[in-house]
């Protein structure tokens, strides 16, 4: 088991990586248990379908441990679903001495963070991210948040967990476009950050899409590597931390525009990350070698690198210009200056903007 | 203009206290406003019938200021108002960088704040209360939140305000009830934290029942003082901050018995804090004296010093139980140890519990 810190002072966290960690973790997640009651949050394809809900009960010892079940998919990621969960904790007497653990992909643990955020004030959270995206991305920095019908995630806390467990082992039942899904992520962090680690992805990309455990394991470890050291420097966005959002608010408008769900996020956010990069190299910030070599290996990846052609890039301003990282009304970008380190630029002209987004639309 | 600091490090802000500061805060409301977008939350009767939001939108020189009014009333204070908050604040394109500011009372305050914790994750927070009780309790702390059908104050965040401006003058319009109500809360400083604050109320009443203007700045000033001093020693209630719970497991149960609003929060704290203090007395911690004492206080306030004659003692156990307070299923209860000083105690017995109930129900 490979341990990673984030630090944050007095709310520090530990992550642990492995294969089998779920059948392994009584000991550990006692330790991170402050009181008797445990909420186990997931949906009924991670906890059913894919079995990962017995396993975890039965690490919960001595423990009085409830579950609830989320609906299955972003569409589901509402203040409805979340009030719900609310009247299951207060009907079973949860106390402020609760804990909450988020046993699934990124909608479950958005949805159960939050929860643990708001509910009593706030309570124990643990993160058991079962999807390769969560694993790399959305279970470590303590974002958590739902959407309102009128924008995606602009509901939401930042709330750290107490401790993120992941097992490598469950992405061997994750679905082939979730997985590629995941990388989109995986390769964002090589684009911001590390060109080394974007050069290796180029090496090992159909390892990785081969569900190579060492690979695998290898890729996880470093992007919550590079997380960490993110989230540690910047934890509630004020400048760095904004970088982790390359492609995002491109891939946003994609998302909202074509309704939660049918883009799967990380096919949103790997072709915002073409619009970002493209527009990177027009803007003259970029070599254009670098796109070209991003565009590659998503395709290697099985993944889009324009955004859907049913949607004209005049639809995507209104989307972007609710962007959380936008000050008084300018559209904020995250661009990247070199392979390997992102900058953040506003009032981009619009036009320059349409022209991108129009020439990377469409297969 | 009375300033006082609540020290929380690098989420410290200042309490501005006096006579007609709405009108001359301008200039302090600029220092604490980051970005041009403003919300003022408040209600109907505050910002109309009272007159006071005109006033505070002329201080707002500069900026760009939309207003929302929540309906009057504790039996509003649910996500549903807070989702239509949102709604306006995603229409109007608010960024990460607006502020809200709560003008009113508890209420108001309270859901603001908790809109401001959630919204985006977090944007900037300004309290202006209206109310006695406001000015003395809610509106400094950070304590944020809604309730849920199933109870009181369950869903919420610790948000600190960047500032909160007291004008002691705006209570002259606060119907007499609501003033009790207030005072409830002014003589629960007095009973958990200073022996001598009390006796000064004891002297004060009939002054303050007149809405002396001096009297009532003294008091102000003071509860703001001690609650600052216990939530700098204790900001997410670990300890000693629950000692300002004193009388409110009770008197949540009386709310939510009765239906929130029939009994205004002031009047359910005081005839929870006679119930605390009587079982003080019974096992043995506390003179019955104070007892006495602080029930005499509470009439010459006009407040009630027993439970609705309508709601039986078995009724409240429910009710109790899920009170935020409580640790794994046991009911905590603030109770005194002398006048002036309080205590946490688990486990109280059913039986005696029930008992002071009883003997503390009806007129």
């Amino acid at each position: 088991m490979k341990q990673l810190i984030v630090e944050l002072g007095e709310r520090s966290y530990p992550i642990m990586i492995g294969a089998g960690v779920l059948n392994q973790a009584a000991e550990l997640l006692s330790k991170h248990l402050p009181g008797k009651q445990v909420m186990v949050v997931s949906n009924p394809n991670v906890a059913e379908q894919y079995g990962y809900l017995k396993p975890l009960l039965s690490q919960l010892v001595g423990k009085e441990v409830s579950y609830h079940l989320f609906p299955d998919g972003e569409e589901y990621k509402t203040q409805q679903q979340i009030d719900q969960l609310y009247a299951q904790l207060l009907q079973n007497k949860h106390s402020r001495n609760t804990s909450l653990i988020a046993l699934g992909g990124g909608v479950v643990g958005d949805m159960t963070g939050y929860a643990s955020a708001c509910y009593q004030r706030g309570v124990n959270f643990i993160q058991v991210p079962t999807t390769l995206l969560s694993q790399v991305d959305s279970s470590v920095g303590g974002k958590t948040g739902i959407n309102h019908p009128l924008g995606k995630n602009m509901i939401g806390a930042f709330k750290q967990p107490g401790l993120v467990l992941i097992d490598t082992q469950v992405l061997h039942s994750l679905p082939a476009r979730e997985l590629s899904a995941g990388l989109a992520e995986v390769v964002k962090y090589g684009l911001i950050y590390d060109a080394e680690f974007f050069a290796w992805l180029e090496q090992q990309a159909e390892a990785l899409m081969a569900m190579d455990d060492q690979a695998l394991a290898y890729a996880i470890e470093r992007c919550c590597a590079i997380k960490a050291e993110v989230v540690a420097q910047d934890e509630t966005e004020q400048g760095i931390r904004a970088w982790l959002n390359l492609g995002h608010t491109f891939g946003h408008a994609i998302e909202a525009s074509m309704g939660y769900g049918t883009w799967l996020h990380g096919e949103a956010v790997a072709a915002g990350t073409v619009m970002a990069l493209d527009l990177s190299v027009r803007l003259g910030m970029l070599p254009s070698e670098a796109l070209e070599r991003t565009k590659l290996l998503l395709q290697r990846m099985k993944l889009p690198i324009a955004g859907p052609a049913e949607l004209s890039a005049e639809q995507y301003l209104p989307k972007m210009a609710v962007d959380k990282k936008n000050v008084d009304g300018n559209i904020r970008l995250v661009l990247l200056e070199q392979l390997g380190r992102a900058c953040l630029r506003s009032a981009v002209d619009n036009e320059l903007l349409l022209q991108v987004i129009r020439d990377n639309t469409g297969a």
